[in-house]
């Protein structure tokens, strides 16, 4: 019997990537044969956390039903954010905190999502459902991903149990939570060795919205400006993705993480939305969204919503 | 504030009310105003279960749009399935454990689906987890639903954990399990006051595979004969629903509960997929299939996958 495979979404962030990590681990302590993947290039947040607590990046596999039977997922379930061939395989589980859509099978199966910050949250109450330890390197990771996704607990996606999951996974981590997160922060804000190529589709997810089908990027930055002063260039590469894709919107966000505010830059054909969406002027493509740092909290239900 | 709605699905069986009614205490202890509705009559076999703990019917609503801005699904997440508004609500929560099709949300929720027989054997896991008491008549009423869904534990689609849960709940309710389970199925298995309308529809779920459209009935039975005789009847009724709405299969199911076996009667454009999808010959319209009882477990991949 073949592996079952544990993936986290394409241009996967340090959640994707620690929770197929320690999802992998809790299903192999609990019997199953399951090896965490990865569906494209970790980032250098995620770089950071993986070398902070020795793991090696998990192996890179772009189409799953070679490989694989059955597959879990963990933080996504749209299956455009998944492997390209996710259709030919059986989806096993879910473990995942976002909306539900554009996701069925055939069969019943285990699915938990959960409104909260992050997929490690749920996870660590799953290690704990089945009586499973949680040992300090995967608590590390899992710690990672919370403060990733929380931005330090900045974000409104950010919930009461995402705190106190992280407090209890520093404590067994054994790192101090707010010096460890700004330094992981940082390591992700840190844009130097990227490509506009790269700023653009590292953290970028797909949507559909009824007919329509919108794409969100973000990046986080310590210099908001080092990012726009190359829009033009930008532009130009969102506009090439529009084409290849088809896309009605195309949505880069850049998140000035020690202020927590954001700007974008929007195109496409159904840009004319943004302005109502977000009441917020859009001058040369571009608008400001104060206290906005969450996609998919501030970002996608907007959109969605407008574009309906 | 409109209280929340908790709700199963149409032509609502035992799991279906008796998810509704114990989810919807749970909710309250922890402090949601939630109440359990039903969207259709409920059958002689939830009805004998009302009766033995002393509840009522939940309130009859069809139209959840008029009266909360918020639901929780339990035992189904299928949109055709639910509330014909139900796309005018936000769904808060699902716990289920079919699979997951039809269903989109705007925003992350909380959903609880796993691979086990009955939904209140998760429901007594939130219990747990919620750190609240099942009282002694809401014990009672899970009970009957793992009871119903199981076939008495005899059903394909019963699992250890089901198992397991039952025997705690029969403890609590202070019922023999076998005794009352008994009871309780040929309470359901009484056809003696239903009309050949009923038959076809008090259990009926409608599915969608691809672009097509298929609805599978299921009665149980003690005596299957005696619902067969009537086949020309009911396969006049079943044509006029496969019109109405327009199917391109319906499937309706007699289940010989002693015996667990079932005979179904296939009509539809695409009724010629049954001989090779359940390697059995329809003769006459009719169907022997020996071992099957479950819809969710037996039936509905099949055909789903035949149709596909």
């Amino acid at each position: 019997m073949s592996n079952v495979l544990v993936l986290g979404h394409k241009n996967p962030d340090t959640d994707s990537i620690c929770s197929a990590i320690s999802y992998a681990y809790l299903k192999n302590e609990m019997g199953m044969v399951a090896e965490p993947i990865r569906l494209g290039e970790v980032n250098n947040e995620t770089l950071f956390a993986l070398e902070a607590f020795k793991f090696d990046q998990p192996r890179l596999v772009t189409h799953v039903a070679k490989e694989a039977g059955q597959v879990i997922l963990v933080d996504h379930n749209e299956r455009q954010q998944s492997a390209e061939d996710i259709n030919e395989v059986q989806v096993i589980e879910v473990v995942d905190h976002h909306r539900v859509a554009n996701f069925e099978t055939t069969d019943p199966l285990f699915f938990r999502a959960e409104p909260v910050g992050c997929t490690t949250t749920i996870i660590l109450k799953l290690f704990k459902e089945n009586g499973v330890e949680v040992p300090l390197n995967i608590a590390g990771l899992m710690l990672s991903a919370i403060i990733s996704d929380s931005l330090l607990f900045k974000s409104p996606t950010c919930t009461p149990q995402d705190v106190e999951a992280a407090k209890e996974l520093a404590r067994i981590a054994n790192v101090d939570m707010q010096n460890y997160g700004l330094d992981l922060l940082k390591a992700g804000a840190d844009l130097s060795n990227k490509t506009l190529e790269d700023l653009i589709s590292l953290d970028s997810k797909e949507f559909e919205a009824g007919d329509r089908r919108f794409e969100v990027a973000q990046v986080n930055a310590i210099d908001v400006e080092e990012v726009l002063v190359r829009q033009k260039e930008l532009e130009l590469l969102m506009g090439n993705t529009i084409s290849a894709k088809g896309l009605d919107l195309f949505v880069f966000v850049v998140t000035d993480i020690l202020n927590n505010n954001s700007v974008a830059i929007v195109l496409g054909e159904r840009a004319g939305i943004i302005e109502s969406a977000f009441k917020s002027s859009v001058v040369d493509n571009r608008v400001l969204l104060p206290g906005v740092v969450s996609r998919k909290k501030q970002i996608v239900p907007v959109i969605t919503e407008a574009l309906g």
